[in-house]
This record gives structure tokens, sequence and C-alpha cells, in this order.
């Protein structure tokens, strides 16, 4: 049986778990049949194996070459999604009396932030919140005596993305997880990026980190364990059994990313797809985009209907045609489709067909 | 292609990851090709779908089945293993000025011990450290001016189990990594039950806890959201993305037990692989158990050559005889075979049948 032949043509438009390579999802059956010609899957296998250690070391790799990560920075997979690093970056970063300084750019910045007053106080140099998160604030500056700047590269939920980043006197920290891999990204300009791998890296269930070491060990306060960075970079991400398959499935899917040409091929593909659906919204009559037209996101692109009593009439039509996943999230309403690396543009396509004979039909 | 026929006849002796059972491993493949009849893959489907959501739910119901679990307690999917339970139960149990009760009987429960030192006052009740944590104290008082007593069922490095639990005036947590469902378990005389997945119920990845709801909100410091028990209580194990496909393996896994007859069928076939095993060591003049014999793991089997020098034979006829995994830990030496659910007692019996064609060649 081939394994591609069992998926049949749903568009996977989902915003996370999102649409990963089928090369690498077939890959990842091969390793649970019989990892490595151990005759032992991959789900029963020890982490300290010979054969496992190479997959944790070839992954770490791979994200270097990738991003070109400079020296000083160490690559880690841990567990616990973002959401455990909105406390592990204060808990390793900042001391009850430090001030760290957030960008509020949407749902997940505004968690990130509150986690921080947990540990320390919080400067909110600018948000959008009071326009739904529909655009990125530019204008604000970093204070030099903040103990690090933390923004969100990309708004899953609001269709957002940032285009530029800030000069910075400060560490920078970026929470990326929906846009990390969809496009170059110059490593040396951030101290601490982190990455739930379920969007555009592999399967739920781990954590990218790429941290330059020298920004640990000033905090004076008792960090648990697990929640320290230098025992997880003194271990290798080794330091207790790690997500051992969800690992692997990333390294597959990071080795279809450079066997098509790395992070700068993923980017005109990603531009390509996005540009040929925002062009289809904008000249569509019935639909109309969420966002500022300058911090439209490439991964996640919100759009409405104009009349919003034939909204359940378009999914309807989207499930004939299989567009899966398309539904918007509750907070903004409307429609939603990611465009992760691993989608066609053929499914985007299908997704425009969808809406002209939508238009078609309602005109 | 059938994918039981993908495995060849490898004796799976780790002591975790370890061994699942093939129908488990062989449905999870399914899931990963067409999960639900969505035409998606579980790797790459949103965690809020109808679909999934029914798989954490049963999973959720199937430990409360085959544990007996008594209204009152929660079941929660985590992610961080056991070593991330060390942190979060003093965290969520022990204020600075508290005392916590541990019993110290091996490597992680050193661990566990230490960790709790960072949150409040640690009080060892009793330890075997000095005989190489080779039994289990039992003479020892819980005081009821402790917060909790914490201890660790069976210890997978050093091969002993606890097959009784004290009485106690306090709240008891226990990690029960390595034997959870090798056995029937009293559920009410415990408050907080913790085990990491990938020994006997699932690959690695995934975390369970059961817990007594009412022993939490007692603590006065700040707990970060992502470590606070309530959260994840509040949320049916969904706050952030969980660990999507490793909750699924272990909801296959835990069906796989309930099919042969619950932890009671377990605990009966633990038994004879176990009794097989020790009766070959203490039979074989060549091998000799490390333990008290009272207290000897059924899951992890510790044992050494009376003659060291024959270790590296032992080991080569192992791997010709296609056993895996019984290199013994480091602290131990010797050999180790753990002998969880999943492994048949034929695999035992191959153990056996080349330690007695070892004695024929060395005697």
């Amino acid at each position: 049986m081939n394994n591609s032949q069992t998926m049949s043509k749903v568009h996977n438009f989902s915003a996370g778990p999102g649409i990963l390579p089928q090369i690498a999802i077939d890959n990842s059956i091969k390793a649970i049949q019989n990892f490595a010609g151990m005759d032992l899957s991959i789900l029963e296998i020890s982490h300290r194996s010979k054969q496992y250690e190479a997959v944790v070391a070839e992954a770490s790799q791979i994200v270097k070459d990738l991003l070109n990560v400079p020296a000083g920075y160490s690559v880690l997979f841990l567990q616990g999604g973002a959401s455990t690093q909105f406390c592990m970056v204060p808990m390793n970063l900042l001391d009850e009396n430090d001030t760290a300084a957030y960008l509020k750019t949407g749902e997940w910045a505004m968690r990130a932030t509150k986690e921080a007053g947990l540990f320390g106080k919080v400067n909110v140099l600018a948000t959008s919140e009071n326009e739904n998160y529909n655009w990125i604030p530019k204008d604000y500056t970093i204070p030099a005596d903040c103990k690090y700047f933390h923004c969100t590269s990309n708004n899953t939920i609001f269709g957002t993305e940032m285009f530029s980043f800030p000069e910075s006197p400060i560490p920078v920290v970026c929470d990326m997880s929906s846009d990390i891999f969809s496009r170059p990204v110059d490593v040396s300009k951030f101290d601490l990026i982190y990455a739930g791998a379920q969007k555009n890296m592999g399967p739920a269930g781990v954590t990218l980190v790429i941290i330059k070491d020298e920004i640990l060990g000033k905090v004076t306060h008792k960090i648990p364990t697990m929640l320290d960075y230098r025992v997880h970079i003194k271990n290798g991400s080794m330091y207790n059994t790690p997500p051992v398959f969800a690992i692997y499935v990333c390294l597959e899917t990071l080795k279809w990313v450079k066997g098509l040409g790395g992070v700068t091929a993923m980017e005109t593909r990603n531009k390509a797809k996005a540009e040929l659906l925002y062009a289809e919204i904008d000249r569509n009559p019935l639909f109309k985009g969420t966002c500022a037209v300058e911090d439209r996101s490439r991964m996640n692109v919100c759009f409405v209907l104009n009349k919003p009593e034939l909204e359940e009439a378009f999914l309807t039509l989207a499930k004939e045609r299989k567009l899966d996943g398309i539904k918007g999230h509750r907070s903004v309403g409307g429609f939603r489709a990611s465009l992760y690396n691993a989608l066609p543009i053929e499914s985007v396509q299908a997704l425009v067909n969808a809406m002209q004979e939508f238009e078609k039909a309602n005109s």
C-alpha cells in the first residue's frame, strides 16, 4: 500500500496543528514500522540509543543550517508549547524588580505579557488591542533599561505579521510559532526565538527554542530544573526523555524544506500563495480582508463576507469543495485560511475558485 | 502491506521508552494515514476538531475505568515528563515555610526530593541510598504536620517496587511512571498520581496526572499558568495544544489493556513473567539478583553475573538471540530486563533460554 494514496484530496487550511508535507508523514510512518533498521518502532526505543541521538543531532543541525544560526546560540527541542515559553522566558530573564518590554499584537502576545507580570514588571510599549489587533504598531521606542523586548512575529488568530523588527538596545525575544521557517530571519538580531512546532515545522508536542547562551544566568532567583534553559543546553535537549516521535517528524519536515531550497524558497512559495488569495479577496466584491494591508500575514489570511448572512452558505460550499479548516476564529469571525509551508498553491487556487463560484451564485 | 509483518522478532526489554502493543502501533499508523475518516492525518488536524476532542475524552474515561478512579479526581494529559511533575507538585502544594515528606528510594525519587527543596522544606523520611537503593524502606512514620508525602512506586534504575503503601495522615503523591497500569491500585489512597507515559502506557511526550481536586488552591504564592493543575483541569487538558499523537497512542495502548482484562489481567501476566525470570536468576549459578527479594520489581529486573568478566560475552549472546535493551544502567551495572505490560512471556522465555545456554557454555 502506498501511504500517499491513502490521503484523498482534502485541502488542509487548519490554523494548527496544520498541514505537513506528505513525504514527512510517509517517512514518519516508516520509522514507526521499523526505525533505522533496528527492527523496532521509533515509538518504543530508548532515546539514548545511538540511532535516536543521531536524530536529535541532525534536527538541531538542520535548524542551524536553514536559519544560519550564528555561533554562541543553542538549539533546543522542549515540551509544553509556546504557552510554557510564556513563563520560561521571564523565569530565566527577569527578576522581581526588573521590567520587561512587550509588544501586544494579539491573543498570544497578550498571554505572554500577562505571564511576565507574574515574575516582574511589564512595560507594554504598544498595542492594537482597541482595533481588534488588525494592524501591527511600529511607532515605539524600546527602553534601554528594560531587561528584554518581547514580540510575536505572526498573529495566527488576527492574521497580521511583522515584516520588519525594531532596532533594540536590549535582548529581543520573539514568539515565531506560526511563521518560523516560512521566510529568512536574521537570527543574529534576536536573542531568543521560540516556536511551537505544530504550524510550520512538525506535529504538536514539541517546541523549538533558539537561544543566545550569554543572555542566561543573570537572574538571582531560583529556577526549577526543567524550566532552566541552561539545563537543556547542557544536556542537548536530552536532560529527560524528549518527545521522541515529534522531533523525528520535525526532522523529516525540515529535510523537506531544505530539499526545496530552504527558507528563501519557502518565502517565494508563501508569497505567491498569499498574493493569489489576497488578490481575490480584494477583487471579489463579496469578500473583504480584516487587516491593514501592509501587515497582512502570509501564513494566516483572515477575511469576511460583506454580507455576513451568507457565511453559512460559503462554509457549505467550502465543505463541498473539500476546503477544510477555513472557519474563522471566534475573535474575528468570517474565515481564516492558513497557508503554511506545506500547503500547495493548488489548494489556494481551489479556494479562489470556490470564492469565484460563490460570487457567480450570489450576484 | 501488513504493518505487523514489518517488525521482525526483536525482544524489546528497553527500560523506556519501552515496548508497546503491536495493535496500538498498527492503529496509530492508520490514524496517521487517515484519522477518523477525515481524510487527513492525525499529525495535521486541529486539536479542537470534534473527532480529536473525542480522543481526549475517551482516553480520560478509559484511565478512570481501568483504575476505578473515584469521583472528585481529575485525569490530565500534560507535557514535560515526570521531571516536570517534580516541580509542579511542590509548586502547587507547598509554600516556602511548609515541609513536604519524601521517601528517597532511587534516582528519580532523589531528583523529586531535590526539586521540592527549591520551593519549601523537605523531610526525607527514609532512604536506602547507602545500599545503592537495593531495598525499599518500610519503617518510618509520616508526620501529620507535613503538607504531603511523596513516594515512587517503582524504581526503574534500581529494580525495586513498592508492594504496599504506608497509611498517611496527609495527602499522598506518587510517581508511578514505570508501573502504572501494571497492577490494580487503590486510587482513593492517593491524592496525586503522575506517570510519564513512555513505559507502560504510550510513547514519550505525554504525562498522565490523576489528581484529587480538593488538594489544590491552598498555596499562597503565584503559580505560572502552564504549571497550575487547576488550569488544565478547567480546560480538560486542552488549555493549549496537547501532544495530539502521543495521547492517541496512549488511548490505543489502554484499549489493549482493557481488551485483555484490565489491570488485574496485567498483574497476572506481569507476575508470571517476573517469576519466570527471577526463578532463573536464583537457579542459575552464573547470575544473581541485585535487590532485596521482597522488593523485587516486576517491571525492571536487575541482575549481574557472579563473574563480571563474563558480562561482554553475555551481552554478545543476547544480541545474537535478539534480546534488545538488557544492558544495565551504569548506576547498577550488569543487566536490566524491563518487563512492561506489552512484553510477551515468550520474550522472557527467550531471555531465560539464553541464560541457560550461557550457563552450559561457561560451566
